[in-house]
């Protein structure tokens, strides 16, 4: 068969005007257009970044033509050989799809025809995935997700095809293949395909996808809105523990857009998630801005996609590793293959903004399609300009009410804070209330544990997610906030957390040298209200910015408090005693606290505890104001935990018992660093003196710090007016001190 | 006071005769000369390295200059104040000589010159050092190693000014601060002074240096054979344990190159010690070749300092960090001051090997002086050669017949085995016979867990030695060999350890896809011969190399047998049953075992156990051939470690019990890869499907290994006769094999 040019006269229609025109009817015309491919081939060779890609894929697409096609009858899990190949297939076909559009060999038109074909002869009778975890078993994977991931690719190798193949072809493959296909994952897998989750992003993208391509409006619509009548009951929950059907709520890809996204571009999963999500959002949109340019898509409440794409550029450290929030896998990152899709995406139909350019120079690759081509042409013409990652506070919620996250950074990302006060975050959601976890550079120094799961790893419970999900990495005792009474915020029930959030009392990063993020959680134990302010200041008499964290309790009952601070890195020095036990037994019997051991017990020396650690070749203290009658315990993640799914790292925990209202004041100091090459230790020691609470009640808290220096700093925070204008007035210590809006702080004269 | 020019007419004599005249009487004439002063002087700003290195250190002698010179009260350990303080302003005053020599400008002389009649001042009634721990304390510092660090840099600032200074100056620092210095720790101090060991090198060296520069012979032969009546006892011993006085031992600066360094140029204790000590040898050495060049000293002992270059080169990892044998630091590394001099060094006296210049290049530093100038020069002039590090078998004893090390490499540094068969490293040695470490590219597969120390972090006792290095760092279950009966390798009595060391049955790197080394030791534990036979090898069915390791032991009494594998990473995956411990507890008593906790226990359910890790994103599984007799342990170092000074590392241990002869056979395979941002696991499961001893008797021991491909190959190793010419002939499982060597490795047709 021949290959058919058909060069219409559009394509002589400048590039610009591109996106405004509809392309149905054409092909390809999701994330290549006719123009566009014109265009990428007049000008191959002369755009180094996306030749390389180019170069590249063809390499691997070239491997893969040699290897020969295999399509194994479905059996394994996640990380398995059926579950890899599949997934395999699909990436290759997307790619080789791209290939034939720009380079016109039809090798690559075969490979692709020819492994549809394969699949269009096994789809017809193929039953369900014989692995049942799922709740929405998929036919080719274990869970529909899978095959919805299939789907979005192989509708854009299809789309790349589809004038190449005969009208006979394509009618088997949409009538034996995609239409069935479709079906399955939507009006077969109604609890899959009718959520508000990113399984249904994906599941809508797909058959949104395929519609566009075929030319299907109803499959198009079904994307868009949802099932109508979908059968399911109210309260049905999934195999991860969320929600299936939520009364009233709307389904559909802009359900997906408009619920879990905030106006800031937060999705509330996280930004594990978000990253996984957003390559279905991206994907299903662009296809729709090129067919459907009238729905205005990337306009959609606000152009919260594209908001989505610098939000998650946002939540990742120095070396672009999403901070693993809820359940997050560390080490992902934005050179993922979902973010090269989104950064160049974001490109092509956002605006141009040239900071993304230099995200995409660091990525080192390009989509091989018209916004790929866009990126590498605009970096070969020099435009990139530093993506410079500020302080950042995120809302969270449809309606950005529902709680957020803030990310306070000092200089180049030197220090940075994440405090995290925001809602559930649907299934994937921790029972982490006003935590935080804070880096210096691309390094963790109090983490947040990300999940427990070794994803496509087989020998890992297939590659899932393990049980220690549930009974550790979910927990509140995991995290770096107040666990009450060995309980889990909302008791660790799904159902009650996500009818709550923490509320933002007030964020301020206008001065680089005191940022400062409050929020408090009412709902969490009923009948007490948690208080966290957490500053990042930059004193001059300490050699790098610090953390002030001041988090006050006020219960109408006594409870026991324990303060985990999970530390990277081996302990150098503390100021006071403890006992270390003979036998290491585990700290309490469920809520997580089953999978700590007690390393040491012991009790504070004085009103400042100290405790140093060296991580990363840095060091690091934590000085916080304790009471004698607290306990210190030096803990380490790894009892009953059998199958060794955990990783052993280590936390101090502050414990306080039998109190109503408490306030737990402390300072984390990052400091100095040491050389195992010139082994100099520098800067070893904290700075700090003294750390006391000066005054605490309804109004005002007031912690005051004293440096070797002998040089006095005092923070206060308003407990009960929050607004910036509010003028305030207390008197502590016999010192009266004014300010407007809702902290002060400042150095004592001497 | 006015710089004296004084250019003599020698000094147009061509650079290359200088090496063989005597400057004696000259000044500068230790690492600089004055003809090669002038040099670089005439081509400052044309020498990019060497242009770099001086903007670095002028800016940072600069900044000293501007803060002040300070002179305190010796006080502190190391990682102390004072101690700090002290080595900086040596390190500084050498730097400041060099630059008042090349860039000619008197605010380095004055520097140095009024830094040293601080010390002047001050020596004269300088007590002994506060501290009491050495066994031979020095004045400046806690112990009179630190202080003749002190004098070896402060000989070179000395030499650099001395032309500069008045006589009446010069007499005054000699008679109050030089040769006093050079008494303390010398005459004063012969426990210190005349031993051989690294403490006394770099004694001699200060002693020699300083004797070098005042034209002193008296100092230099004092140096060079040490004291002659020291009045000390044989036997006694310094604080680190090691021996003070060997009876019948040669002492002074030649005895310390002829005793700890072997033929080919490995330091007996190690690299970590080799690193340090190779800064007094080779700049003694210089200054000695510069001044009584018919010394010949880079000639001594076949020119066993400059192959001591190359040896410590080849004991470092894909990153350069050299393996942490005996007592060493993980993370020293050939970026470390003392291997910049030691490169430049080797490379101006030792015959300009060009392959030096490519680490001088990742140095990204160079000496200012002669050296560092012909370094310098000859990467400008384009003559760097890559320093390709191959497999190496350095033997160890001043005869090179005290057993060895040696490290097996597999590409490039793909995979790398360091196998330890060598004497006991003198008071910085291990209890570690036939112990081994592996390492693909820089990162550690299986650990040697190196020194329990934090050096110059004074608030890890001090930064000095803690006292888990002796009961856990040097223990034999702390290494990746035998423990026989839970007890260390001679007792762990040093007095017993020094006096053996294991003896080299062959190595062969001559197939670099089947790489062998054998050694056997007879002596660690009496009645016991221990032989442990290690190969790389790469079969073509098998993604990367692997490890197979025989390790034969046989015994006059029946014993119990540990040989645990340190790996770094989390477990995988396992083939057996085993229990978790609802407490932790220590795995013993003693001997390091008291230092382990105990995470899992099982048994064996087949032949074959296996065992597979992910460490760095890389999959490894180790396949051991057991009984189902042997008990396998989880363990956890940490037991019993109440400071938090131990790394919680993990092992899996094999435990063999009432075994008189048996064979400890296993592979360790490297195979696949993880990407936390593609999130693919490829190649993740072993390929072996049976491994077993398919003979062993006196004479032989084979194994056999079944791939996943069925293919079977057969290592057959001969325990009698070594001979790489002897002809072997052997019948195994029906089948007769002959061949010509110590071994015989072969894939059988199937």
């Amino acid at each position: 068969m021949n290959f058919k040019k058909r060069i219409a006269t559009f394509l002589m229609i400048s590039w610009l005007l591109i996106p405004a025109m509809s392309l149905a009817g054409e092909h390809p015309s999701l994330i290549m257009t006719k123009a566009g491919v014109e265009k990428i081939r007049a000008e191959l060779g002369t755009v180094p970044l996306f030749d390389a890609t180019l170069a590249l894929v063809k390499a691997e697409v070239d491997a893969e033509i040699a290897l020969g096609i295999d399509t194994p009858v479905p059996k394994d899990f996640s990380g398995g050989y059926t579950h890899q190949r599949h997934k395999q297939n699909f990436l290759v076909m997307q790619k080789a799809g791209a290939l034939f559009q720009i380079l016109e060999d039809e090798k690559y038109a075969h490979y692709v025809r020819d492994m549809l074909f394969q699949y269009e002869a096994m789809y017809k009778n193929l039953p369900v995935h014989p692995q049942t975890r799922s709740y929405a078993r998929g036919k080719l994977f274990w869970q529909n997700l899978n095959d919805s991931n299939w789907l979005v690719y192989t509708s854009q190798a299809y789309d790349c095809i589809y004038d190449w193949l005969s009208e006979e072809e394509r009618r088997k493959l949409e009538d034996n293949l995609f239409r069935p296909f479709a079906d399955y994952i939507s009006v077969e897998s109604p609890q899959f395909f009718n959520r508000v989750h990113n399984h249904s992003t994906w599941g809508n993208a797909a058959v949104g996808l395929i519609g566009l391509v075929m030319g299907d409006d109803e499959l198009v619509e079904r994307a868009l809105y949802g099932l109508q009548d979908d059968g399911l009951e109210v309260g049905a929950k999934d195999n991860d523990g969320g929600f299936i059907k939520v009364e009233g709520q709307k389904v559909g890809f802009l359900a997906n857009i408009d619920e879990p996204f905030s106006p800031d571009g937060y999705y509330t999963e996280g930004p594990y998630y978000q990253r996984y999500a957003m390559y279905p959002f991206l994907i299903f949109a662009l296809g729709l801005n090129n067919v459907k340019p009238e729905a205005e898509i990337f306009k959609h409440k606000n152009g919260v996609l594209l908001k989505g794409v610098d939000a998650l550029l946002n939540l990742s450290d120095a070396d672009g590793e999403f901070f693993p929030l809820n359940d997050g896998q560390k080490g992902m990152s934005y050179y993922s293959r979902e973010l090269v899709t989104a950064v160049d995406i974001a490109y092509h139909v956002g605006g141009q903004d040239p900071r993304l350019l230099s995200i995409a120079e660091e990525q080192g690759q390009v989509l091989l399609d018209d916004a790929g081509f866009s990126v590498a042409a605009a970096i070969r013409d020099g435009k990139a300009e530093p993506f410079e990652k500020r302080s950042i506070n995120l809302s969270d919620g449809p309606d950005g009410k529902q709680g957020g996250v803030a990310i306070l950074r000092y200089g180049d990302e030197d220090l940075t804070l994440v405090y995290k006060y925001a809602a559930q975050g649907l299934s994937h959601g921790h029972y982490d209330k006003l935590s935080f976890s804070l880096f210096e550079k691309g390094d963790e120094v109090l983490q947040d544990y990300g999940l427990a799961r070794f994803v496509n790893i087989e020998q890992k419970g297939g590659g899932n997610y393990l049980k220690e999900n549930t009974t550790w990495a979910k927990q509140t005792i995991a995290h770096n906030t107040i666990t009450q009474n060995e309980t889990s915020h909302f008791e660790g029930k799904y159902e009650v957390g996500s009818e709550h959030h923490s509320e933002l009392q007030f964020y301020d990063d206008s001065n680089s040298d005191v940022q400062v993020v409050s929020a408090i959680e009412k709902s969490a134990y009923p009948g007490t209200l948690m208080r966290r302010t957490m500053a990042v200041i930059k004193n001059q008499s300490f050699e790098k910015p610090f953390v002030l964290d001041i988090f006050k309790l006020k219960s109408n009952k006594k409870n026991q408090y324990d303060l985990p601070f999970y530390f990277m890195g081996q302990v150098l020095q503390v100021n006071f005693e403890y006992d270390v036990p003979a036998l290491l037994r585990a700290l309490g019997k469920e809520n997580g606290y089953q999978h700590l051991y007690v390393e040491g017990k012991g009790k504070p020396a004085t009103n400042d505890t100290k405790f140093s650690w060296m991580g990363g070749n840095r060091f690091y203290t934590l000085t916080s104001a304790t009471n004698t009658s607290d306990e210190l315990y030096f803990t380490r993640i790894g009892a009953n935990d059998p199958e060794f799914n955990l990783r052993r790292d280590a936390a101090l925990m502050i414990r306080r018992k039998d109190s109503k209202g408490t306030v737990f004041a402390s300072v984390v100091e990052a400091h100095g660093s040491y050389s195992p090459v010139s082994e100099f230790a520098v800067n070893s020691k904290s700075n700090i003196a003294t750390l006391n609470v000066i005054y605490d009640d309804d109004n005002y808290t007031a912690v005051a710090i004293e440096d070797l220096q002998g040089d006095k700093s005092v923070f206060i925070v308003s407990n009960a007016n929050t607004s910036a204008t509010q003028q305030h007035q207390v008197e502590i210590e016999t010192r009266k001190h004014e300010w407007t809006g809702p902290f002060h702080y400042f150095t004592m004269e001497q």
